[in-house]
């Protein structure tokens, strides 16, 4: 049984992010601002510090990692790549099972990749306070942790329901030193206009961005900025370092490339900080299936249009050009938190326009139903994001066995579910529901689109 | 920063445990029973299998660990070995800190080491289902996942107040399989009774080991046993592996012997499993200062007396000789909750008395401060239990700094503390108080040891 967890050499670790950007076949389509014209980077200044804006805009195939950046990732990095072989010995299966463990981060996620590396470039440009929202507050989380060791003030505006239901992850970050409010709070316009209007009100995602944003903006010593977690193109390459160093361990024990890449996908980082180099593989000739994974209860990649939208509830964001159940979606209450978000990250979303992935959705009862089958055979308790993606590694590795091929499937281990043990107990007493979304119900939400400027869909027509 | 994480490889895994009862310079004292003679091991059968009992009477020096065993513990073993290098940092001291992370095992802490040997031996001896009790969880949730793995019944009685206040535990054990009531319940006679005398009352670890092991010695078909979590003598074995891992990973960077180890210790099972193989060390003539730390709110090592007293508050158990508090006594409502136990690990105590071990007691503030400190410099959260540790070892660091001494400094970081935020919340908003034992009290519940057989003080005199 030995070589199930293949580590790597501190001094391995990869010392450049990969942008995908650089190789997509046909870019992505740019930003457009409220005149409906692309946005330029001068535009996002007062949101984001310039270094970031310069990483998000960039088409620079490989993008140095700042030693000071790598010397935080170190507590924690390289993850160790595994091979999960109690479940393979479970499911009989000829498949190769292999995850990189996001999970051993100490806020348990693949987060803190991206919430060191904003912190450390905001702190360069001479920033002293992060805004950021959450809403079970794994990002939260992520960016206080960061702060505390870049000793950069944090502020986090943690939608009410979640800050009253779950205060373990408001208690994380303050253990880490960040100021943690419920939102709407009266700290800001926003929310002392919802406040007014419905004080009791759960609050919801869109409105905790408005207030981050508007304390970023409206900071007169122009000292503070705003941070956020997935979707936009820097996120997503800060966590190319997952993927990189997947391909580093492979080479180590002799593996070759994955037949199959699978990753869970909210706003998409992890997924795409697995996939990237990957796909430039994929790009390059190698034949290697790639799967996004999101629940039927918020099914974007699977049943959204490609269009023109907001990223955000309150449309103070772009709008960007991506797979979109309308802004103005709100998810059902499933579990997988993290998976609820009404868009996709613009660079996957090419990337499925150019038929490179093949997403795919689960119903959150299946979801569970592999995360107990991993939990009782490999011993460790997934997030139930990370479950969605377990759901779709036994679907392949069935299909395999099915198949009698000797299949190799690398996936994404994004996180534990240790803060998240409410959703097993309902599970296990049987009280959760699956939720499929009525068409008329996409229709309801999409049909907003239809006055924004039109995506077109452009692809190389290669795959 | 290279070299902070010190991994061993697989086929590096210690193969056998070591057994400090072969090398004590002077042996413990028996333990007796009801007649005040020293009890065989035909006492125990019915309570533990035969195998387990063997271990427990052993004085043989190294014992095979079964490739069974460690196929389960492939999973997160070899645990790393880790050099606090930022807490160094921001202490400032020459001295070198390592740590043993015992905290990346699934239920978060050592005592799956010691849960899965017993489950297997269990297995081995054609028992079919082990009950336990657990207080705040950390135990019951790693005979769980034990069981689980093994495919054994698990059942544990959780004292009420923790079963009610503290539902996470309870739903890891859940997802594990494990059937979790609350206790006292109605499903014993020492249950029931006490719930017709005291309908409301919190429970206590004394009546829910008296549920436990009641239930496995009248299950009529002989396949029950009943599992402890620390204190006996193959238990503690069972977690040697600690330290033994832990010299080789030290041979592996060029490094001699510690100059100084620490433990918590409330049983006893994760110091002794870290420390035991350098206190052989020390019998040999190494310079070794060894260190196991306990809460002044629970002072056994450093005042209780050294006498012969019952293991549980039921007085159900042998009379052991070691440090303690009285049985009777109720530790308060420290969130330290693994380190409330009036007595101590008789080999520890044996080792006490030799002169091996400098025994130290620290305050709750202290060791919350001390637990703040790490997690905004190392990243991690802390258990509360592993943080009385970090506050030795906070302070040791800082006298190498003031000696000017470059000490190597050895800890155990036996668990998180993600399942135990609640504390740090009371901490950071001024809730929590420190305890320590008034003598008054400390002389009540001692008064009782008076009327059973003397322990006497037998040493060596060496140290």
């Amino acid at each position: 049984m030995n070589n199930i967890k293949i580590p790597l050499d501190e001094s391995d670790i990869p010392r450049q992010w990969y942008n995908l950007a650089a190789d997509l076949p046909t870019p992505p389509l740019p930003p457009l601002g409220p005149d409906g014209k692309p946005i330029g980077p001068e535009m996002l200044a007062p949101v984001f510090p310039m270094n970031l804006i310069e990483q998000e805009v960039s088409t620079k195939r490989w993008i140095d990692i700042p030693e000071e950046i790598l010397d935080i990732l170190y507590r924690w990095r390289p993850t160790p790549l595994r091979r999960a072989v109690y479940l393979e010995k479970y499911l009989d299966t000829p498949a190769r099972i292999y995850f990189k463990d996001e999970s051993v981060s100490p806020p348990g996620s693949h987060k803190p990749n991206t919430a060191v590396a904003q912190a450390w470039y905001n702190k360069q440009f001479g920033i002293k306070k992060i805004t950021t929202e959450t809403g079970a507050g794994q990002w939260g989380s992520a960016l206080a942790f960061a702060c505390k060791l870049l000793e950069l003030e944090c502020k986090v505006f943690m939608v009410r329901i979640s800050f009253d239901q779950k205060p373990f992850r408001k208690m994380m970050m303050q253990v880490w030193g960040a100021n943690c409010v419920a939102s709407p709070s009266p700290e800001t316009n926003a929310g002392r206009k919802v406040l007014e209007e419905m004080p009791d009100t759960p609050g919801s995602l869109g409105i905790a961005i408005s207030e981050a944003i508007e304390q970023a903006v409206t900071d007169k010593s122009g000292k503070t900025r705003y941070s956020l977690g997935s979707v936009l193109n820097h996120v997503l390459l800060h966590q190319t370092i997952i993927g990189l160093e997947a391909k580093k361990q492979m080479a180590q024990i002799g593996e070759k490339s994955p037949d199959i890449v699978i990753g869970c996908a909210g706003g998409g980082s992890n997924f795409a900080g697995l996939s990237f180099p990957f796909v430039a593989d994929k790009i390059n000739g190698a034949d290697i299936k790639i799967v996004p994974v999101e629940p039927t209860a918020c099914p974007t990649m699977t049943r959204g249009p490609f269009a023109y939208d907001f990223g955000d509830t309150a449309c103070t964001t772009p709008l960007l050009a991506m797979f979109t159940l309308g802004h103005a979606f709100i998810p059902p209450p499933i579990h997988a938190g993290g998976l609820r978000y009404h868009g996709m990250a613009p660079l996957i979303c090419q990337a499925i326009v150019e038929g490179l992935m093949e997403p795919r959705a689960y119903h959150q009862l299946e979801s569970y139903e592999a995360a107990l089958i991993w939990a009782r055979t490999e011993g460790f308790i997934p997030a139930p994001e990370t479950s969605q993606a377990l759901a779709a590694v036994i679907d392949e590795a069935k299909k395999a066995k099915e198949e009698g091929k000797e299949k190799m499937i690398l996936f994404n281990y994004s996180g534990h579910g240790l803060m998240d043990l409410t959703g097993y107990d309902a599970y296990l007493s049987g009280k959760l529901t699956d939720f499929e979304l009525p068409e008329t119900e996409l229709k309801k939400y999409t049909k907003a689109l239809e006055s924004y400027p039109k995506a077109e869909v452009r692809k190389s027509g290669k795959w």
